[in-house]
């Protein structure tokens, strides 16, 4: 069970930067209606909003570094809650933002997961 | 729902740090045997290893300055995903360490709420 999650948030952190970093507008498959993220204090709910809200981030170009990804399985039958640290190069900036995410990820029932829950935050020094 | 699990966060919050900062060994009271912690990447499992992690880190006095609480129900009945930034003040240090730490906490039926997953990190950078 541990060892599952494990792999589980190893290859979905994997797949969502990727995504992210190379087709973001393709990181909305990930999320269903009951989706929430909060971004920088922001609530949205949905694929829709949630979209909305990364599609209209302050920067086209970027790149995810990942430095921590810790995985455990949430109360939730088959869920598994990931814990992600890392930092965000932007393509006009310097330095790059160090940053925290969490998510919980829940399964389809066909054999793959989506995202419940997303909070993220910049990690100010 | 929200504002109920924003409210649940926040006092959660007030909760677990004020009763890690004055009296560590209480905080065993809020884990229950199926509850997981990872502590900058090292896994415990149930009260006891909790308990026996939390009060051997080394230090004795700490304080924690909390900067952010972002709270969201979880797809388990009645759960909150509690996401939060702060600083950690050690009495011995005069620089503060910065950390981010995520709780999902679940209904223990009476009222109340325990803590079934709870992930650690120091911010570094």
């Amino acid at each position: 069970m541990e060892e599952e999650a494990k792999m589980v948030g190893a290859a979905f952190v994997d797949h969502y930067y990727h995504l992210f970093d190379h087709d973001r507008a393709a990181v909305v498959s990930l999320y269903h209606p009951t989706s929430m993220l909060t971004f920088e204090g922001q609530k949205m709910q949905g694929g829709d909003q949630i979209s909305a809200k990364l599609n209209q981030l302050p920067f086209d170009q970027c790149l995810h570094v990942i430095s921590t990804v810790d995985s455990q399985p949430s109360a939730f039958a088959g869920g598994v809650i990931v814990f992600v640290s890392g930092s965000l190069r932007l393509h006009e900036e310097e330095h790059p933002l160090r940053f925290s995410q969490m998510f919980h990820l829940v399964p389809t029932g066909e054999g793959s997961y989506f995202v419940q829950n997303d909070i993220f935050r910049l990690n100010y020094g």
